[in-house]
């Protein structure tokens, strides 16, 4: 017999090897990438007039559009640009917000070429302008996110030109930045980190 | 003799007829359209740490990419997508500026239809976190532009869906709105109009 969920989504019951889980994990978000869990989030405080906070489109260099007749404009020719900002921004608690979301597979550090220069430059640009910025860290072997400040960013950004560390130790993290715990809505409720920064 | 100018642009004189204007008005910006003028002057503004105000890059729906060997991804189907949010958004003296800009033909309305529901919907959402909204409007006729607030602009919006008039009266934008007059740097001055909505 089917089973089914009052949304109408079918049941399938977990085979028992995956249930046995020794580990206290929340698999509920596995697959869900870093920017779906962000989107849902923020769609969440969107709709309950907690924030404004989108994800900026993806910049495409557009070199080809076909315009048919009686039919929607068609790019034919387009390439991925590289963006001079950051992903995310918006305004909470009549403060600009602006961030971007990034996941590891390292398990003891936050590797630094997952930013581009760009993005460290803005976000150096958006707290001269008294913006909230920071870094959304997710790492994936544990399912852990963290929010680090930009400043936090900008110092082991900065300190690595000089010739330091090219990542932040997970330690850092965990002690500088603020552990966003996963729940059912939003899913990650990272405002209440951007509280502790504001405040 | 090639003529330069210090850098290294070309000089071309201009004919005599289209130097006898009998009316004073800058032609200069002629050809340029008001996004262009808006990404100087927000360029400007970056690069004299006065704000951070980016145009949001157009949304797209990618459809099919191919990914060749040794060369950049490349996009063979994609459809724009209509945005959800107004154009321009960014941070100033720390609060949050979010704006779209608009052209107008009409020589004494501005058509509310230039706007879509979700956009006005936005600043709405963004209005009511204290974000500063508005929009910049062009009379291309007369090439003069004027900083209108939101809530301005919604009002209309809201009379419009109550069966009011479809455009706002040029005279109210003059009234209500703030000229930004042409400068040469930045070439659309429209922070000194967000400063009065601020103070």
């Amino acid at each position: 017999m089917t089973i089914r969920y009052p949304n109408g989504n079918q049941f399938y019951e977990q085979p028992a090897s995956s249930k046995q889980s020794s580990r206290s994990i929340d698999f509920s978000n596995r697959g869900m990438t870093l920017e779906e869990e962000l989107n849902k989030s923020n769609l969440y405080y969107l709709n309950h007039g907690t924030a404004v906070i989108h994800k900026k489109p993806t910049p495409i260099q557009i070199v080809s559009v076909d315009y048919p007749k009686r039919s929607a404009a068609r790019i034919n020719e387009a390439y991925f640009r590289r963006s001079s900002t950051t992903d995310y921004n918006g305004v909470y608690r009549g403060r600009y917000i602006d961030f971007d979301a990034k996941e590891t597979k390292n398990k003891t550090s936050f590797p630094l070429k997952n930013f581009h220069k760009h993005q460290v430059e803005h976000m150096r640009q958006c707290l001269r302008q008294q913006g909230i910025c920071f870094a959304v860290i997710k790492f994936v072997s544990d399912q852990s996110v963290f929010v680090l400040k930009a400043s936090d960013l900008i110092d082991y950004w900065d300190k690595q030109a000089l010739g330091g560390r090219k990542s932040i130790p997970r330690k850092f993290i965990e002690k500088a930045g603020f552990l966003v715990p996963y729940r059912i809505n939003p899913r990650l409720p990272y405002l209440q980190a951007v509280d502790s920064i504001i405040d």
